[in-house]
């Protein structure tokens, strides 16, 4: 199941170490003027090799768009496009091809397809999200036209955390700094944090950020396809996310009724608006107008620049060298990861929407 | 959208002061015998006004299985059912007709729809949760012919937290107590907590956790299709769900890999086991054979039994009386609604792994 | 699969002999001002026991609708509804429950699901389309506030066929024959010949066909969506349909293009028109504006008054009397099925062609 | 909705004159080890230019397999996969660039989607069809695994049609000659029309029979997923198909049940055999072990080398030149088209078939 969307659709494929990756958009609205600078702008912001916090695989992730453009807009059919892999060392992959890595898809995948493509992880490597980005980069440019726009950032890296939700951060910050954190003092602590970590060869987790705004009120359908629900299995699809919550999510457990309900004010109610935003622009599962803001969190990831010991595929012992090239912390790539996924997920429920009223 | 899964279907319908909620359980596989006293017996669990702790609103819950049983087992067709809905008080309501109340689904209900049923919180009320449970409770009868079976329970109650994980607990002692908490003093707290909030006229939120034991390896697919993704959905679809993470979750992301990669003992590979099961059961998106645990994150409900005051569907500014029946605090009873939706995602992931091979 | 449909969603259950058939509309468009009386209507015309043309088993066919409504409108929840199998004569059946009737399901079914409810044939009972009925009945009502209308009748049974198309005929004439044929002429025949088929305890076959006015162009998404394709997958989901095909159809193989291309009509674009309708309303797989109209063929069913020489399910020689109530012709019932196909399928295209531009 | 299937997903993309057309096959169960060479050679049958029969535009159209398959085996990870466009002259369509032409997409596409590719139709080009014949091929070989085989043939061209069914017919002869009939007195009178037309500027429409071989019991589910209905829907999808029977279908309709019930022979169940295959091999919506074979209508192609009046997009009248280059018959280029939608179809069928049973 490489598809997310009922209306707005993305089907993706590709491996590490294949000949390219790509995906399919179906579903995009035509009409849309899409500038191809920014589609590609995107991808370079999730591109490894662009400072020491990432790995040093290098590769032009270059984007050809193959059809459903005419003249530079969206026709309403569907979107193809590969990205060509390009510096494989699929050779660096021999020593585990038959080795099971702890912590990673190795085992899974072997004992559920019968075989594994093991260059580089093959289709559990985190490349294949390259491909994400570019569906919602589209996305992102079709949610423009309705005055929508999102925005992620690290929020957390180890036990380093900002202080405050995005309210209280300037989130143009946030591409100023590799870490991709919009607080400068905590962006370098983190990144202190991440190279700590990386010269010990030893990987860290943390979280990304995220807010919708100018979503519009009736996003979201009861009761299966509640709004936070398709946000949740849209990050949760993300390589290494082990966690997601919105509003006050894990934090609000603690918390009595009467302290978050999120009075209205009264006035206007195109849209109604209230004091508060506890509930993180969502409500029965439907949008409300107000900010939308959830966390993913990540874990560190297993690829170590250690020596590991664990099993080949007869069960044996054995000892992996560390080497490749990796993250010691995929935070900061996965920003714009999370941003994409959020756009796919707002554009499907923006148009599953207008079939809401007769 | 009220459906979920892919072989196995789920589709609910019901409002909570209409004539009857419902459902059909489709691709429910041929040839498991049912036995109907369980499935009432897992209905039960959830209805309300069994303890102080939980609404007064007394309905007997009955449900009536109108299709797809032959001589007690499951023909492979659909399973249509429904519960009347009794004991409605729904002149209770009108003093909401026009009410928008905070945190609630009246306004987003009627801003996406045109209308909405307020008798009881119409379709947003939690009372369609029962039909979750009758579809779960026949998935997992489909489950423990496989051996496979589902543990939910209270973790936390405000800022009352178990100690340590499932592992460490007594899960068999959960019913044991109106709170659904495994630890019998932590229980005693809880429900005291519970107690005192509920003469506030207040509510407050909690965890329930879930622990998923016997799953085969390879269940859930790559990459959109990931296990933790699919249960992440299910899970944020119900009612008041605000957060959900697996394994180490967002407690991980201050980890170093090294501390948590879950290290393969050597020996038999079927299933190979690991001396940890830090990913909580999923790897590479897809089960490992261990066990499967998670974290499901609730609010503290809307409904207050206090004066609060809102607006109307004018935007006018109101005063609501807090009254109704309401629960205190909704998670001793999502605990068997935690169940039910992880028992549909693990049957119909495993369904769906039947195709991984030709 | 019990489901059809993408925004607006019918899931349908129920035997022929069990408790009750009913189903589920998801993504009905609130804001519909329901006529109960013409639910109820449409679900009369298909129930049997009204003339001699049809099964004698008799059945009120009530239909209770559960939820979706409010005050007579849609409310954009779904729409539970349940009808209550009455005059169920199980004890019929004992004969037929260790046969495989020739031409029937009994074969099939057992041999998938390793079981089958053998009472009146279970789910594969013509039964069913009673709820396809009721749930068509709704998309008509949706449909109606579009201005589009749907008249389906029978145009054939055996040899006997109206002559020229519906442009021809007077299709408010179709319910004033128990045939459901327009042509009186030709209706009189048809119903003579039924009759003379029931009176040999034999079956007869014929074709429905169906027109669809007022649908606006756009409807249908090319390549794997074309409306043509979604017709025809609903038609030929109904019990004993063997055939679809629209416009010219089969009849236009033998054309050239030069006599059958719909030459446009100078003048407005809203709707462009065309001098003929050989497409039948769809080109490129979207609907033109023209008249929608197709036809679907029935077999002669294999429910046979004679005695049958066929196997039991152990493989032996068995002698089936033939007995129960059955139809000598299911055409003139199956008028309203196709019907209320086609409305679902139309307003299902009408609701997701809302998501083709921006 | 550029996708067709459930488990067996199928996606496409690419237009007439774009950079290149591809897709992705979602779903492919691991293990097939893949003849890339007839991949292609199933391709090589659909391409243009091998015949006086077909369009002149010359392609080479070769594939290139982009993921899913390691060291020549699927690996159950999407196939993407593109076939660049070549010979394109996109000049030769500026003529049509703001014309309706009779009977082709040019219109329904403008008005749904405010704007459409011109060039070579765009993506209502029956190019697209390559890439079901790619996906269709992965499919062929997953299902000869299993004793499968699938083989369509032209049985009709204009009013000249084969005598018989396909058992009369030796349909190893389908490929030796370019009308892709395999009676060879009817092959060439089919050739002479088609030349014949040619000559005219004209086109002409046909039929395609198909028939699969070796299908085990119990593909197709009750009700909306019959086997009928699924293969309808793929059938009706392909470009210029009108028409679509199963069986007996239309023909069967002048006949008495009792003619035409497949009698069951006594003897083994696995399966059990009829004397006679009116059914075409499906019963109550699922296979029976007999062959399945049906047919499909194709309209003559309104592409005509004639001066054709018609509007532009504006509403005047224009005259267009009749130009380009076109098949004056598809029916033989739709062969293969027609085996690989079938392919696809009876696959995604085999791997829910998997999930009847517990």
């Amino acid at each position: 199941m490489n598809t997310i969307g009922t209306i707005f659709r993305f089907t993706g494929f590709g491996e590490s170490h294949g000949a390219a990756i790509g995906g399919v958009i179906d579903g995009m609205p035509a009409g849309v003027k899409i500038d191809l600078g920014r589609i590609q702008a995107e991808l370079d912001r999730r591109r490894p090799g662009q400072s020491a916090l990432t790995t040093q695989r290098r590769e032009s992730d270059t984007v050809e768009i193959l059809s459903g453009l005419f003249e530079g807009v969206t026709t309403g059919c569907p979107i193809g496009f590969i990205i060509r892999n390009e510096n494989q060392h699929s050779a660096d992959y021999e020593h585990i091809r038959h080795a099971f890595r702890p912590s990673h898809a190795d085992y899974t995948y072997t004992a559920k397809y019968g075989l594994r493509d093991h260059r580089g992880g093959g289709r559990s490597s985190a490349r294949e999200t390259a491909t994400r980005v570019v569906a919602g980069a589209f996305a992102r440019q079709a949610l423009e036209q309705h005055g929508i726009s999102i925005a992620a950032y690290t929020s957390q890296v180890g036990h380093i955390a900002v202080n405050g939700d995005y309210t209280t951060l300037d989130l143009s910050l946030t591409e100023n700094h590799p870490t991709r954190c919009p607080d400068p003092a905590k962006a370098a602590e983190m990144e202190k944090l991440i190279l700590d970590v990386k010269a010990d060869g030893d990987t860290i987790g943390g979280i990304v950020s995220c807010v919708v705004r100018g979503c519009p009120v009736g996003l979201g359908d009861p009761v299966m396809g509640r709004l936070g629900a398709r946000l949740a299995s849209a990050m949760m699809s993300i390589n290494a996310a082990k966690g997601f919550d919105y509003g006050m999510g894990f934090a609000g457990v603690a918390s009595r009724g009467s302290e978050v309900i999120d009075r209205f004010l009264p006035g206007d109610l195109d849209p109604a608006r209230s004091a508060t935003n506890h509930s993180g622009g969502i409500q029965g599962g439907i949008s409300n107008g107000e900010d939308i803001y959830f966390r993913v969190a990540f874990k560190p990831v297993a690829t170590l620049m250690q020596d590991v010991e664990t099993i080949d595929d007869h069960g044996n012992t054995i000892t992996l060298k560390g080497k490749g090239r990796h993250d010691p912390c995929v935070v900061p790539r996965a920003v714009p990861i999370v941003e994409a996924m959020a756009a796919m997920v707002i554009l499907d429920s923006l148009l599953l929407n207008r079939a809401a009223r007769i």
